[in-house]
């Protein structure tokens, strides 16, 4: 680790846009997650590729350690610099560099967000349907292999990403994929970059697929009087066939939450919460096939709409989850985590992680991608109490190891990071020595992003301990 | 090269199930592909993974190499064992080894054709919808990163592979993925086997997604006076949004060749399949807005059924192309090849190619599965007129190299095998240095498939030269 040697060498080509300042580097250092901050050492704002071929090149050179940044909305710590260096931000590369709406596709920088895409998007018809939630950066969503309410109809990021412009290790630049909607042409490197955090290289151009904005969409919000029966509901929804464009389950404590923060006056039970997409005809189709699953597995009521305002209305509930969830215990902090299982075994999954919650006496809200079989759990714990801290984490475990137990993964969406690294040694056993002898072939110094993923092989001169969950 | 060496060994643990007989070994050395045949020195037809552990071990330890073979349907000479070596012929490990109906997946052993996967779920009410024309195995689809005529609307073979067992060059085994529907856990370890032509390990087991057989089906055929009245309807198509199961283009020589081949008295003009699948009402709405869109568009009929019978009737036109086309010059040879561009650029290509086989003095029927902006050309040539057989050479580089200035690809689904090699290179660049640093960090020695997908390392001992195109 020589930071102070590069420093004269960044300074000197990228002047006041590379900065040591205090305020800085903790913005940098820490995220939306449960994890502990580290700063990286210097924070730098490329402007172009070249520009990030140049910063690779210097770091590399000195063994600096290079970690990309974009919106710091991941949740396994992700983006954060573990073993200091330079945190490479993307903020000044968020333009979006074509759109073609013939083909249904865009080019665009790392650092645009989500929502700057879709807002740019509005008079071609089409649009970007992933949606994490937060307004994340398309960068940070390609590289922890986003998805969102609805990948259930559009798919995740793997589905989404045609091509990527990468600047690797060594400051080569490679591109790999043209722009058609398949190929069969080589190794898949779009795939193997997308879901990578940023551990084999620094994405600098993203090409995506968009989709039809559709004629027609309606939204139902739909109560049950058991958990059971809203997970059964999902379950043969996704098994009847039904091309839900969303499909969330919240519990009834996540409910009462967003009651609270919403001043929504929503029934407090198991609550799934659907979106439809396609012809006027069609949406209602599937609305009242819904309707009739529904019905028979004891819904409350469901209540739909085609009206965007009272459909907005509907899904306020769903919205802003993060803050509603945390706010059922003031002063509290989330442990959130996500996991995914076949859809047959998630109700299995859901009721012993509810199960869990009482056995561990923590408050934990559920929020659920339930059409993908994926949910998250917000386990929220008083951050000074070390006993209830260790509750917690035993609580995450017993959640992931029952997730595996099923045939799950211990991540559906939130990518591995610095959390979730023996989960993943559990989930895949001797599949992540092939992981590490991919970085290892593209990243010998282990300048990428170190310390994600997987542990890094032990290497002389790395700051602080790569552990920290 | 030691195959001698490592014979008694195979003989003794597989007794019958290793050959060397002359009639074996040519039928393992050719494919449906123009390609030169090259012969393994021995096949072998395992019934385990474990007898696959045990085969790979004793080969590599003596630098064979080792070439999967599935149904031998692949058109880049992609099983061919350019460096003799063992042909590892997956006939004996054909076994569906679960279907989970509830979650619509299965998992099954490489040597599964997809007819008899199809056989096998026909009480279950699921398919598997990837159809590449021939009755292809799973392993060699997974492999080849296949497609075919319903990829508009279920995907590619990258789409709908959920997990892989492999066994590596150096005989471990590794699981790359869970049963989950989605992940964010680790590299696509996944994805990188498919499409990977065998180059990287040798597939074992696969987890399919499967999809519901849809509540209705309706086909429609429909013949244009244009060829650009058919691809600028088949744009249009796809850029309403219409969810079309099926969008083929058949040009009027390929009708020619299927009117001769199957009887068929259809308009010998360029002519559009299509089929829609959903609920009896969607489909009704899809041929209908479709039928809209057609007329706009100079279409001379639209020939729409919901019944299975006449709907088998109008498709009968579009199975067999590959003996109908080649039906049209007996005694000729084709040159088969794809290419696939953005759909904006699909009606360029397409004119361009036709162009360049009247240009060339050549007959070469055009059969596209033109949703995805991917078409084949089977070039008619007679293999003994060597003149005729470089303009056949030529034309294929002028189709490839204009559909990659379109932004395109060199193939949309056939694979780089031996024959795209070069092309590849012109598509990817540097990248294909990435694809040899991963093959170099999995497979040092080379005896996976060597001499696919680009050009082996040199290396002592190779038999044959690798190019045959």
């Amino acid at each position: 680790m020589t930071i102070e040697s590069v420093i004269p060498a960044l300074r000197d080509r990228f002047g006041a846009r590379v900065t040591d300042a205090a305020a800085v580097l903790a913005a940098h250092g820490r995220s939306e997650s449960y994890h502990l901050p580290h700063n990286p050492d210097l924070v730098i704002f490329p402007e172009t590729t070249a520009e990030v071929v140049e910063i690779v090149k210097i770091c590399a050179a000195a063994r600096v350690p290079l970690t990309g940044y974009g919106a710091g909305t991941s949740l396994e710590g992700n983006a954060t610099p573990l073993h200091g260096g330079v945190s490479v931000d993307f903020m000044r590369m968020k333009t979006v560099l074509a759109v073609n709406a013939e083909d249904m596709d865009c080019r665009v920088q790392p650092g645009v967000t989500r929502k700057q895409l879709n807002t740019e998007l509005r008079h071609t018809g089409l649009f970007f349907p992933i949606d994490p939630g937060a307004d994340a950066s398309i960068g940070g969503m390609t590289s922890t292999r986003a998805s969102g309410t609805m990948a259930v109809r559009y798919g995740t990021m793997r589905d989404n990403v045609l091509a990527l412009e990468v600047v690797l290790a060594d400051g080569r630049v490679i591109k790999t994929s043209r722009r058609a909607r398949k190929s069969a042409a080589g190794y898949d490197l779009t795939r193997l970059f997308v879901g990578a955090e940023g551990t084999l290289g620094l994405i600098t151009e993203i090409t995506l697929k968009l989709h039809p904005i559709p004629d027609a969409t309606a939204a139902a919000v739909c109560p049950f009087e058991t958990f059971a029966g809203a997970v059964d509901t999902a379950i043969a929804l996704i098994q009847a066939g039904i091309p839900v464009a969303r499909l969330e389950l919240l519990d009834e404590v996540m409910i009462r939450g967003v009651n609270a923060y919403a001043k929504l006056g929503a029934i407090e039970r198991p609550t799934l919460f659907i979106e439809f997409h396609g012809t006027e005809a069609g949406v209602l189709e599937q609305a009242q096939t819904a309707q009739t699953i529904a019905r028979d597995h004891g819904a409350l009521a469901f209540q739909s709409t085609g009206n965007p305002e009272e459909r907005t209305k509907l899904w306020s509930a769903r919205d802003n989850t993060l803050y509603a969830g945390t706010g059922l215990r003031p002063g509290s902090k989330a442990l959130i985590t996500d996991v995914c299982v076949p859809i047959s075994r998630l109700a299995e999954c859901l009721l012993d992680t509810k199960q869990a919650i009482d056995d561990a006496g923590l408050i934990a809200p559920i929020v659920g991608h339930v059409g993908d079989g994926n949910f998250h759990t917000l386990i929220l714990v008083d951050p000074d109490d070390a006993g209830e801290v260790a509750r917690a984490h035993k609580l995450h475990e017993r959640m992931v190891m029952r997730a595996l137990a099923l045939g799950g993964t211990c991540t559906g969406e939130h990518g591995i990071g610095s959390g979730k690294i023996d989960f993943l040694e559990q989930e895949l056993g001797n599949a992540v020595d092939v992981m590490r002898s991919i970085k290892q072939a593209l990243d010998p110094d282990h300048v990428m992003n170190p310390g994600k993923v997987f542990r890094a092989s032990p290497r002389a001169g790395l700051k602080g301990d790569a552990s920290d969950g």
